[in-house]
């Protein structure tokens, strides 16, 4: 497609997002049964049922008396009711006594109530006038003081739906309920085929003219910290035959491809023949108006998303951002509600104009200090071809499609890395 | 210390934080080698030096002629200057031929300068007028469209502290240097003892008074996402033997201990005795003005941090991030500058009114609900001890010491689980 004056023309970086997630990706079919305490962050491929009552009895959440609670009705310091103490309860065990009208029992935080009773008075609320006798001096509401059996979780009622990722308290949860192994779903698989002639492996010695392989390894951090599993394909050469076989065996063996590198028009064009080639529908966008990121490709080839990155490793990690990360959390399974709208940031103050592009989202790299109690949001200089400008960076600031830069002084968003 | 009403005075959860970071904790003394891939998250035990120049040659960052930026100056579309092209260069290889005065070379992305040049012409910028000669429309200055050796980082320079955390960025910076294998801290231990004799396993079948251990997992799943390692010691009798015991084994053992449970009078006394019992200076802070968690004990021995906490699950997740997080990322050798200030929280308008007492700080749960375009926090209602009301909250909303509440459709932040 070509805009008025002839340009091709180029979607934001919104658009493109949703013309990738308007195709149905499912989450990827494979599941595990794992134990519950390594399960932090893996998301569940099935729902959970309560298999049972949660607690399983009424117990006390306070140090004190059980009551039938309609024995201290009408107590008061000065009119205290008067209880005969018909036993004590222990930690972990079941009453062997119940409580019949007048009479309390003693019981720890924690401890079973007693048949008969409804209700725990505290110590505070009470006095002893006796061995086996109490004064209560405060009425006592049905269920005070009390956890009743399944307040917390009703047999049978779901306590967490597939595709919700696991947190620490779900574990908690999970053991209360006696559920020690859940079944969720497998990391989805994305492989990385890193390109460029001048590339070669980050462990190689360098001859004059060559480059260490970046991106393979940034790309493998991304994709392991966002819940996926990294397929190094390693470093192939530029030719048709050779990145086509590669991408294929992709299509049948994994979940998602990405292809780094080729950001010179020649290898730009080869990326989005290849994925044309491999499946259908192919390419779908070619071309965002974001800094760093333009040439992106992304593209969908037999329901397997396949994604061309340029080789700038601040474009890799904005494109991750922007287009990879919310198609892995559907690959993953997630549906959380929330988990598009919520990002890591902090707000900060720009230390130093910065300048944009009006029609283009522009991506800028910050460093944060504080000062005098003030956060302070530092543009990183740099060229987009250098890495240690993301070293230096602790996050980066969006300046919109459509302004022009932003002043020193204003309240910014920085999103952290 | 007792205040004026003669009632035991507790600390604000701030006071009682920086009660325990005042003394200083050192960083675990055991470090490890690690492939780079596989280290995000970790911590560096030694600083990260460039071994070489980044990049290790001048290259240049468009497709375009490689020119002795000198030969363009004045150059314009009514007055070019001509060029003779000398050679081509190509990705990956040192060009055998150098510029003279007069010449240009074709270079892509990437491509190595040949010798005498020092800046590159888009193509954009020249046109061709003969197979060996060409036309340039725009003067270029030195160093333009380049990235010089060197400029990303150079040898020597120290590209990454000791105490930083690995981010994606870091490990594509460390493989552009050739660097594999990193040290890093190993992750801190923490020794986790459930108490209570009413609590069981997670996995056994329960008797009526019996409850199953929900803490240990819920910890677990804290550590491990927090950069550490969980050593579980599992549920040990209330008695001054048997916990002295465990917890004297975890002072050589381990970097920290968490005990939890003991809610009750009684066994709340006992954790701050085995504390005290264990080494020097024993119990800091015994009860913080935080509700839920006031009965939280925090204590150092020999070194060591030592926590009691309440045992109920709310509590846990609260005490956690109040007193363990900082602490942990202490052991962990951590010395990021920002880390401490920076939260996942989002701004949403509170649903209903929420109550407080002046005095104590407030945690109170909430699920977030997004109606027309809006973030809702609703307080999630329930007695501390259900773990339900944790699985069903997506973060906490705090309500400082000081306030009595907070009303219907006031900004809040909601601190993220």
């Amino acid at each position: 497609m070509k805009d008025m004056l002839g340009r091709e023309e180029v979607l934001s970086a919104k658009e493109a997002r949703e013309k990738i997630l308007s195709h149905s990706l499912p989450a990827v079919s494979r599941e595990y049964e794992t134990d519950i305490d390594i399960s932090i962050g893996r998301i569940l491929s099935r729902d959970i049922v309560s298999p049972e009552d949660l607690p399983a009895f009424s117990r006390s959440t306070m140090d004190g008396f059980a009551v039938n609670s309609p024995d201290s009705f009408g107590a008061k310091d000065g009119m205290p009711s008067y209880l005969t103490v018909a036993g004590e309860v222990f930690m972990g065990e079941r009453p062997d006594f119940s409580i019949k009208k007048g009479e309390a029992a003693k019981i720890p935080t924690g401890g079973m109530l007693p048949e008969g009773s409804d209700a725990v008075v505290m110590f505070e609320h009470t006095s002893n006038i006796a061995d086996t006798m109490i004064e209560v001096l405060k009425p006592t509401a049905p269920g005070e003081n009390t956890i009743q059996a399944g307040e917390d979780c009703r047999k049978d009622q779901t306590l967490l739906k597939k595709g919700h990722r696991i947190r620490p308290q779900d574990i908690g949860a999970l053991a209360g309920l006696g559920i020690t192994r859940i079944w969720v779903y497998d990391k989805p698989r994305v492989a990385v085929i890193a390109t460029g002639d001048e590339i070669v492996p980050a462990e190689s010695p360098l001859k004059p003219g060559q480059v260490r392989d970046i991106n393979s390894h940034s790309l493998y951090g991304l994709i392991e910290a966002n819940g996926g599993t990294a397929i190094q394909k390693g470093i192939l050469k530029d030719t048709y035959e050779i990145l086509i076989k590669a991408v294929k065996e992709s299509v049948l063996n994994d979940d998602m491809i990405i292809i780094t590198g080729g950001s010179s028009v020649g290898e730009k064009d080869l990326t989005a023949k290849i994925i044309n080639d491999s499946g259908e529908p192919g390419v779908i966008f070619h071309g965002v108006s974001v800094k760093p990121g333009k040439p992106t490709i992304g593209g969908i080839v037999n329901n397997k998303p396949a994604f061309g990155l340029p080789g700038h490793p601040a474009a890799i990690m904005v494109c991750f951002d922007l287009f990879i990360k919310p198609v892995l959390k559907l690959l993953a399974g997630e549906t959380e509600k929330l988990s598009a709208g919520i990002k890591r940031s902090v707000k900060a103050v720009l230390a130093k104009n910065i300048s944009s592009s009006a029609g283009r989202e522009d991506h800028v790299r910050v460093s944060l200090e504080k000062k005098d109690d003030v956060l302070w949001a530092n543009p990183v200089l740099g060229k987009s071809g250098l890495i240690t400008t993301l070293v230096k960076a602790d996050g980066t600031v969006i300046i919109p499609l459509r302004k022009t830069g932003l002043e020193q002084g204003t309240e910014v968003e920085v999103e952290l890395f």
